[in-house]
């Protein structure tokens, strides 16, 4: 096709810990992909640095034209002006940051496009995964934290401070549990992994055993340990898990009260890994708050780990 | 102006105890008022004879021109096919109705267009009220219940349902208080006049003395009836009007961290006979839950109530 033979479209899901490149085809699927460590020297031009040089491995095997890169990046993005405003998980990002610009540059010249990671994901699940056909929709990630982005009318929502989509910040309990940002109550003290960790301990601490701290040994409670924890039939694994399934009901379900939506996706790595079935307790939790005859379906993100960059592409296709 | 003289531009407020009309001039304000009772007999049809009359009786004095008439309607609303699809607040409307057909074919092929009250209501603060020269605004009234409208790039989001902006039926105390509706928690339960109404009965069966009751006599407790309350310090309608801040902070603050508002009008008849003392604690109360720096603003209502008829006016303008 014209189109693919024209342009290079590459997408970047430009991480914490890791930058994770793809190139697409003319189908918006993976014709190749590419990774490196995010360094945690060099602040934004080390950064800067490790993504061109995914660009242009990936870039290498295609059949050239004009460059196209898209990025999402972790944090607050004007994407109007390619600026990363604020990035707390990426070290050294203390001030905002050209990212676009730099880029640009540092590719000769090629064209780049910046949003929120937690944007692109919904945007590829929209265009090419779960919500395929649909207009309106609400994407919650569920992860360390809880993320979420908002498709209204076939457009990604960004709002005048580039923070559309806070879900993770609501509060479903007034005055509750202490959420990693210090507020009280939110949805991501309830449904986001860290927040979930600190609540295991201290209930083990106040003697409640679980197995949870011996299957994440020394290091974080990842979600494969919380879905190992479940099938073991971890009394408190299960008890953490409902109670997210209930913070996650509230929230979504004031989300799409407000907004009339007939579509939530659900994705992220906890949400990914405990699968259909968490979602399926979660799209029930949501309708057991909602008018009788709403129509509303929560389905499973269908992307996984390549969302991000999927759908970081999109921005430039 | 030609558009003024080649033209008459009518907006109807249509309440469930009254038919409020208003014929605008080329600014947009008030140029002539009518207004007569919703007929409690009838039907929908007896309701398409009263909208036609006032409609009539204010086109009288126009300088003539086509005739164009919003309407404003309670309940779910189609607006692109003109139809009321559920109106619980009107009387004899059990079934869906196709009201701008109806009343454009009662008026001799005029143009009708009609959309939910709350709908127009925001619409006439954001075109000549309190959120002019803003495009995201959540509009909040806060009368015998809790209605919601929300702007996004300077349109309306209607929804695929026309249910959107039901901020009453947000969740803000799981497990709390009854709503009307029958769901537990609500907005609506702790902000809206009939939900505040029968927790004060509650508290004073259970001996907890207050002079609502007195001064509501054997009616209703009015907007009125809590302002002079609250004058008087009376101690339940303190602590219930506290709570209605709160409930209304917590719910606000929810849709405005995942839409991003900048701007949020607070309006209703309890909010406005409060006055903006009510309206600065509510924003004190959404603020007290965002995120620093979030830059917001939570203002009252101008319009009254003729924010409906100027509304549903500018529907057709």
């Amino acid at each position: 096709m014209a189109g693919s033979s024209a342009e290079t479209i590459i997408g970047i899901d430009l991480g914490g810990t890791k930058v994770y490149g793809v190139r697409t085809d003319a189908d918006g699927g993976v014709a190749a992909e590419s990774k490196s460590k995010t360094p945690v020297q060099g602040g934004p031009l080390g950064v800067v640095d490790a993504i061109a040089e995914v660009v242009r491995e990936l870039a290498e095997g295609a059949t050239g034209g004009r460059l196209r890169v898209g990025v999402g990046a972790p944090g607050v993005i004007d994407t109007d002006r390619g600026v990363v405003r604020a990035a707390p998980n990426l070290p050294g990002w203390s001030e905002p940051f050209g990212l676009g610009e730099a880029l640009a540059e540092a590719l000769d010249g090629a064209s780049v496009v910046i949003d929120n990671d937690v944007n692109v994901g919904l945007l590829a699940e929209a265009r090419v995964g779960a919500a395929q056909g649909e207009d309106d929709v609400l994407g919650v990630f569920v992860g360390t934290g809880v993320g979420g982005a908002v498709m209204l009318g076939g457009k990604l929502r960004r709002g005048p401070h580039g923070m559309t989509g806070e879900i993770g910040h609501i509060v479903v309990h007034p005055g509750g549990r202490t959420c990693g940002c210090g507020g009280r109550g939110h949805l991501e003290a309830y449904a986001g992994r860290a927040g979930m960790e600190r609540r295991a301990r201290e209930l083990e601490s106040t003697g409640r055993p679980t197995v949870l701290t011996e299957l994440a040994k020394a290091k974080r409670m990842t979600s494969s340990v919380w879905d190992k924890a479940i099938a073991q039939g971890d009394d408190v694994a299960i008890h953490l898990i409902d109670d997210a399934v209930e913070a996650l009901g509230y929230a979504i379900a004031g989300v799409v009260t407000v907004l009339d939506l007939p579509l939530v996706v659900v994705g992220g790595g906890l949400a990914d890994r405990l699968g259909p079935r968490f979602v399926g307790r979660v799209e029930q939790a949501v309708r057991s708050q909602l008018f009788a005859g709403t129509r509303l379906r929560v389905v499973p993100a269908e992307l996984g780990d390549r969302a991000g960059a999927l759908g970081a592409a999109l921005l430039v296709t």
